[in-house]
């Protein structure tokens, strides 16, 4: 019934799919007849670690063949219609998008925001030309302002640690020395609401993001506050939505440290990694055994897997 | 029977190998158990999107294992023989060639001209020392002067919409703001002539391919003229043969337009890819229904496959 | 047996793994089935060509998945215990070890020498946190000091064309304009001891080998005595421990050239590759019909595959 997953909207009952990767997870090889003769691309417009490998290897797990695209150090690619292409872009996307759904069955995107423009950035126009030009299903692999394949494994990894049924989630802004998008916190937000989880959000002023995203979450500008009976701390580092894609503030006292870990309720620690040790969490907290951030890029793997398996079946 | 495949001159028959590849496309996993433990080996001296991905989907369709090795960043070469390597290049052809040979059964290898000198070019140096020293067959995925994989696409593609059993075949050259190669075109001109469809090749003044080549196609030199009766416009930029690799003139009133279209039998438009919009072909014409460059792009796999398949069962 | 390969000490009985390679080059398919279902990552932080693709192709023999990840290019992380990763550092070493080791069953590392300080060298900072902190078996592509895949696949080439039981081996300095890593010449040291054959080592003065590692070992500061009854001349330039990472001279006088072969046993000549011609080795020694260096790039495939081998195995 999966017939695209650029979105956890894309997804009819996002707990099921929880459900069917930590099945996934416990026979690892049991579906790799099932996607046979099939062929998955990925396309990078950004370089990619964790999204790639464990892309690649939920392929391998489906028995998939798989085609690595990675135009990370560019493609001049023409986005207008009607352009007379006669300066530096190349190729239209178009034909590219056309051209590279000649070679597989699936096609996984990854395309960063310009952090420039909101408008732009939220209307996905990578994303939308290929849904638009490529008549095949899209993945993606985090777009300009979503990271559903983080969202699914971040659920995932709570789902095999939460105590309660709707543990109370709290995603906090971290601090950051650098702009960065807002589409694994819009996706973290977006996948816990989904799962009807009991999500608190909290950062300085400035941070808010995406309110249609966020409907449903409660915001608490006091970090003590917010933290009080946690089960989950997500941190991460986004740039203001509001004056778009600027950094608001970089105030060192919202890094998650023992000492706010102390006013939840023994809460685990996630993080999207790669992580700024001692900027956006304290070594004391990301080392102990609360800390989930490694088993949460194991589950991108199970993730992956998962939405393969429903595309494929679908 | 096919022993290596430099240009359209190693196939017999190139019209069997084109019906060959019409049905290979029909089953495209019918022959997955043909190339089962044999290695294809691709060797990129210049950057490759469509000829990458329908090489490695090629090798997939066969079961064939395969090995990418990207040197478009650099791979300083030595090739004269005797030299003391005491500069900046690091390894010799002779090893180079000799190594990549041990690791695959079958090397495909682009390597695109100078355009500085022809005689280098046209001796097609980095393609003749790979098969002096690596003692496996050759596939070439675009030399300095040829692009077969290319013109047996664009012959299975012409095959599967032709009207007659001699169809009109007008090569036209069409304005860039770069200078290219004239590999495409030079293929195109052979293959088209070794299927004896009539073609006709039209182009300014100063842009005149290789005679050798284009030995039994119609030079006409007024593009209406050429036009009339076509019933396939495949459109190319190259620079000059003669003026070798300079930009004799761009002029604009080559580009492949409605008007000229309208002069001929109601004809397919066709482009090797990437295309430079309202520079080599209008916006209607591409976008009509009479556009087969997708399709081509499509046939790229199915001419990679049927020439894998004939080396694996040689 | 094996549960790691960082050097030859972590190989019970050399010899033995030698024989098993051999056996393996008869049949190369026979172990299709071994690796099915096991995932080898291969992480470059320095580029590489027959590493690379005899890696993957052993990986392929064993019908092991593979994914490659190359950071060549940079990849900014950080490997000190409590730093406050405010700066260019995005990523710790223990996240990024770890992470890794959730997309494979072994992971394959590639990581050179700075040739600045020989402490920091020789303590193998990479591979020890990688050790560390990815809780799977390690293969060493080549580190700072050792390059024990080559020195296996040396081994085996040494193997293949030995007349005696105990031949001599040669090692010699060779001339290089720049400053190269020991890892290399430390290898095949260590490897032709193991294997207990009577290894001399000849080089200017100032370019002695660690001691630790060359005991056991004839030093021979006189060339034309060291080539004396040699049956296989192995060619190297490395830069100076003592100095380290130092040119200490670049004397011609100690390319390998025919007249110093004359002075052997009809010695085989060899060399890793690449190659510098009529520097480190004059054409007429590297084109004759004693030169093993293909052989011994063939070679590395069977090294690597013999190697996975064993890991499945154990």
């Amino acid at each position: 019934m999966l017939k695209q997953f650029l979105s956890v909207d894309d997804v009819a009952d996002p707990l099921k799919l929880v459900e069917e990767a930590v099945k996934f997870k416990v026979q690892p090889n049991a579906f790799r007849a099932l996607g046979q003769h099939k062929s998955l691309a990925l396309l990078f417009f950004n370089s990619s670690l964790r999204t790639r490998l464990s892309s690649q290897r939920a392929a391998q797990l489906l028995g998939m063949d798989h085609l690595l695209v990675d135009v990370a150090s560019g493609w001049p690619l023409e986005f207008e219609d009607g352009a007379t292409m006669d300066q530096d872009k190349s190729e239209h996307i178009r034909e590219a998008s056309a051209v590279i759904a000649q070679y597989c069955d699936f096609l996984g995107v990854r395309c960063f925001p310009t952090l420039k423009d909101r408008d732009h950035d939220y209307g996905e126009p990578i994303l939308n030309a290929l849904k638009k030009y490529a008549d095949i299903p899209l993945i993606n692999l985090e777009s300009a302002t979503r990271h559903p394949l983080q969202g699914l494994a971040d659920m995932i990894t709570i789902r095999e640690h939460k105590k309660r049924d709707r543990p109370k989630v709290l995603l906090t802004w971290a601090p950051h020395p650098r702009a960065l998008p807002q589409s694994v916190a819009n996706s973290f937000a977006a996948w816990s609401l989904a799962c009807k989880y009991d999500l608190t959000i909290t950062h300085p002023e400035g941070y808010e993001l995406d309110p249609t995203i966020t409907y449903g979450a409660t915001i608490e500008y006091d970090p003590y506050k917010a933290y009080e009976d946690a089960d989950f701390v997500y941190a991460k580092n986004w740039s203001s939505y509001r004056d778009y894609g600027q950094i608001a503030s970089i105030d060192k006292r919202w890094m998650v440290d023992v000492n706010k870990m102390k006013n939840t309720n023994d809460a685990h620690f996630m993080h999207c990694l790669p992580v700024r040790r001692n900027v956006i969490v304290q070594d004391e907290v990301i080392n102990s055994a609360k800390s989930l951030v490694i088993q949460q890029a194991g589950n991108r793997t199970f993730s992956a897997a998962t939405v393969l398996k429903n595309l494929l079946t679908s």
